[in-house]
């Protein structure tokens, strides 16, 4: 960490004498508390990076099959063989930890519980842990390892957190932790053991803002659509076919909410960047409702890809249903038995309107699952700074624009037709273009040269400023 | 690995004298044996994390391209100088460092060599080696790095094996492959040399017993749908149908091994449950059958999407197939010439079952998509464990219960056509059908509260026990 | 890094006292001068990994929120109080630096800035600040980290890069950096640094040469076949089919160029061989041409696989397409009327033909995405060395295999048909076969038993020389 800034004279001599105290033969072992599953996992790791562990239990001779290459001891026994100890005991079972303050004083316990619901206790394990041994130094922190992401050694480059009060205990739990592989990040002290604790227990909390949206917009444009299509053909012409709910109705929302999806995920950066633009500066923070918006960009994106796939597919089986497949037969036998002819006749605008239409949504779908691709962990973290930004922004509004063409072309001829407004309500596509326009238009107008150039002063950290100009804008402009 | 319990006093003057030591510029080297592909790459990677690195050779002035800042030296004065030494040369070459046998005394020697066959020696490289330099430090590891990874920078966070009957030698090794960025687990003595040397040369053992599944699933299905298909038309109607071997059969079978092979992927998991709901214990061994089947559960589930994926393609060029089309084009003529138009009739209920069949296949093989990315590495990584054991246990069996309804509807007007049974035995889907029923019904039972808060206990480590059941059970009971 | 060969009996006390000095209270803090995103996202992940943070701002008390747990301090107190300080702050305000001279002195300087575009400064921003401050010790790097990834942990096992002129100073910065979870490289003297700053900018480097091929290839077919399909038509006979343009066209330009790429990415292979066996030495490098032609096949894969994936889903959508549809009518409504029955005969051959063709190109297909696949970062990591390479050289020729035949039976009964040469010119997918077939046919002449044994041994090292054989040859071949 510090920097040496003396001479190296006494460099040898030291460097003979450095080494041994890591791997000398008499290495001061880790404790675990607790044989169970994440116990027995956790010691096999430990020995295979090269630790002595040794395994307090209260009946030392019957407690099941263990890691080789461990010993096991009373818990007595162990407390004082080692200065780190791992719990790996649930919370309830505690209390036997009170009767043994005398060996565990001067100690690190690892506080590696997890509980089963959030709330249930009215503190933290790891504080009630303090609590029952005060002259212990409690950790808390790698309660996010699985016994089975251990086992099959899967932790490697994975990220662990540590909280406590004291500085040293959690260095000392830190170099065990990056021995294993791991990535420790400090959360602060013992104060942070609640979410810590509740990490394990989170399911998707970034997700469901996305799929609030994407729940909602399906439902809305379902029944939308649901009576625009069916319930109008069955009160005004009197037809059932309400068997278009299955297939035809979900291939005309899921583009629908895609779409919107897709805009959704473009539209908060162009709105910070008129906020910024309207400021004069990048250094006030944004509304939190715009940061969260923000947040969630990547799930956005991603939901929308789900979308876009659901919608590829169902495009895909068009052809193979029962009512298409009858359409076609009893047309071609209408036109046979009615003697025309005339609709036989090849309309080249027809052929080149609905193939302009296809080759646009299958080069959008591309370009999403090119996004999606890149938003996959291993593939985003290959790319240097400036191709994940070209792809993500330069890309995901090309992206967004000819996914946009392609709803526009789906309703070329039928813009200025009366017959598309049933009960006077325009089609369901028509909505879905509003957001996506509105977020390209903007876009665009960010694009101007004189919009451009302020704004990418801005954001190297110029500022607008009334009074004093001169001076704090050149203090910020210092500031990468 | 140690934790300091003592007061810190005599912090400051050692921080200053401790860095020095590892930085000096008289830096000892690290010696390479071997000037080949992968002594070269090795050598490289490891200037490019500031080591030094001297080249031992036995003609150090024509040795062919090194790279920059590495010195190349005589073999002799290559091992004076260094105290680890890298062993790049093949096996079939060691005898050269028995010569040097004086000067590899006290020095250790990292084994990287493979084999290109398993068992064609009979002693491991690194025990063949101990045994020509009785003198040095034999430490077998790093050999499951490639050339051509060492050379892509492809290491982060890679695991790589180290074994050896030193401990201090086995640390001096994993302190280099650490800088370089790997993770390094210990596997014990040098005994475990050949099970390392072994490594490269697996070659998917994990995904044997899932493929020769899948092989004899589909083998089997093949066999007898061409029976019941093409051979009974043949036989007993005079029809050569032989062309459907190509896609009509296969798109039978593809989707009835992708059932089996995921309800197979979720099937060991409920016997296990009943297993511990039966022994009402969790600290009994499985058998050994349902270790194995375990552990390769996620292979299963990915050889049944790569079928599922079949069965999607399949699908999708149906219309386009010359015999579909001639079906198509002759019916049409055939209706025109009887002049019949009641099976023009369109049939609600047929559209219904239909478009429900294809929703419900298209939902699965979408959910079927979701587990496979989780289940790829750097996607499981990111989720918590309670989200990973959602997707992969609640998402998985919503995914084989909605592929099992699609297949039950498939058939739902055949089961009680007695025309479906030809030659007596029931068509292909109906088999398929019995493991995911089964895995569903035994999944529903354990979900009932009653068995469901006996199976949680258990799995928290309750045991029911005839005798002393208060005591052991509240000591089992304590591990996490 | 060194190897301790003394025997351990100092090691209990020196264990004692060696974690204080690490975990001490009175941690030298690190310093970071700039208060903008880079800089207090750096701060934060430094305090998060347990270092102590001080900011160097010229407003100490009005620079904005700062992470929790950082000092803030003039620019002279903070420069006093450590010894590594990291820039963070544009290149054009370096010039304050000048001024704190005397506070800087024996400092270590840590530029992490970049430019917004290659080659605007004379030199590069590292060596200029050194001339600026020569009294500290500059290290350029870590400047491949946004402040976005910083703050949202997204470092784990990545790779930064470090250059400069002390290597002490490296390994101060190196172990910063490797606490905060990145992996370190060394990449030489500060005449590196103008290589990292360009490194940020870089944009798809490596894709450049595979995407200008496909460009190329894309231009020249869709050119060959407008000429020989839709000029033709109009030309010879009168009619209008521009329409192809969209659709048509691109389905047959996509498949040839994706076959074309997938076979110049496993040609340099092919070439690399006989070059080595012409030679008989693997010790020669390869011309440069080879060299840069091999190291983009990943991409050309990949790319072939994208082109392949566009063919696939513009194959689903054929039977949705106004054009087909109204062909499929027409030609019914013709059948009918002239009345004629033979078409309607069902010819095995051809539905044989159809669907073999049909069924190698979703095999192909699918095992283009399983290659795809494996090209992953993450999978790939997973695999072991013999894994990779049978998926990525035995997997990859029988994908090329099976989607070459998938071309040869697309015009099985069209090579030796006159009306096929339509202006003397050959249809494109007999142009595409050529390279492809080539390819093949030289991997066959490799894969003989007699050539693939001197291969094999030319490739472990073996020699064959002209004069010295035997000694040359004997060394040599001691290289893994």
């Amino acid at each position: 960490m510090t920097v040496a800034s003396g001479i190296s004279e006494e460099a040898k001599p030291v460097q003979v004498t450095l080494h041994p105290l890591r791997v000398g033969v008499e290495q001061e072992p880790l404790c675990i508390f607790g044989t169970g599953d994440l116990g027995r996992s956790l010691g096999l790791r430990l020995l295979q990076t090269g630790c002595r562990v040794v395994y307090g239990s209260r009946r030392p001779h019957s407690c099941g099959p263990l890691p080789e290459g461990a010993e096991v001891m009373s818990h007595e026994a162990a407390a004082r063989a080692a200065r780190l100890i791992f719990i790996c005991v649930h919370r309830e079972h505690y209390t036997f930890m009170e009767t043994l303050a005398t060996y565990l004083k001067g100690k690190v316990l690892v506080d590696l519980s997890n509980n089963l619901k959030k709330d249930i206790y009215p503190e933290a394990n790891a504080v009630y842990l303090q609590r029952l041994v005060p002259g212990a130094t409690v950790v808390k922190g790698l309660n996010t390892l699985s016994a089975w992401a251990l086992q099959n050694g899967l932790l490697t480059g994975k990220q662990v957190y540590l909280c406590g009060n004291s500085a040293e205990a959690k260095q000392a739990v830190a170099e065990v932790a990056t021995k294993m592989g791991l990535t420790v990040l400090d959360r602060g002290s013992l104060s942070a053991a609640r979410d810590l604790e509740d990490f394990p227990l989170r399911l998707f909390p970034e997700w469901r803002l996305p799929l609030r949206i994407a729940v909602s917009l399906t439902a809305f444009f379902y029944f939308y659509l649901l009576i625009r299509d069916v319930i109008y053909a069955y009160v005004e012409q009197g037809k059932d076919i309400s068997y278009r709910i299955m297939v035809s109705l979900a291939n005309k929302v899921f583009p629908i909410v895609s779409l919107v999806m897709l805009s959704l995920c473009y539209l908060p950066g162009v709105i910070a960047a008129f906020l910024q633009l309207y400021r004069g500066t990048k250094y006030r923070r944004f509304p939190n409702w715009l940061d969260r918006w923000m947040l969630c960009r990547k799930q956005m994106g991603l939901i929308a890809l789900g979308f876009a796939f659901l919608h590829a597919i169902y495009t895909f089986i068009i052809p193979i249903r029962y009512a298409v497949r009858h359409k076609l037969i009893s047309r071609v036998v209408d036109e046979m038995k009615n003697n025309k002819t005339t609709p036989f006749d090849f309309d080249n605008t027809e052929a080149w309107g609905t193939d302009s239409f296809y080759v646009l949504g299958i080069l959008g779908f591309f370009l999403y699952v090119l996004l999606g691709l890149t938003s996959l962990p291993s593939v985003g973290g290959s790319l240097s700074w400036r191709e994940f930004s070209f792809i993500q922004s330069k890309l995901g509004h090309v992206t967004l624009f000819i996914c946009t063409v392609h709803g526009y072309i789906y309703g070329w001829n039928k813009f200025l037709r009366l017959s598309t407004y049933k009960w006077y309500t325009p089609p369901g596509y028509m909505l879905c273009l509003v957001v996506p326009s509105v977020v390209l238009v903007l876009k665009m107008l960010i694009l101007l040269p004189c919009v451009d150039g302020t704004l990418t002063r801005i954001r190297q950290g110029w500022e607008r400023t009334q009074s004093s100009e001169e001076e704090t804008g050149g203090i910020k402009a210092t500031n990468l």
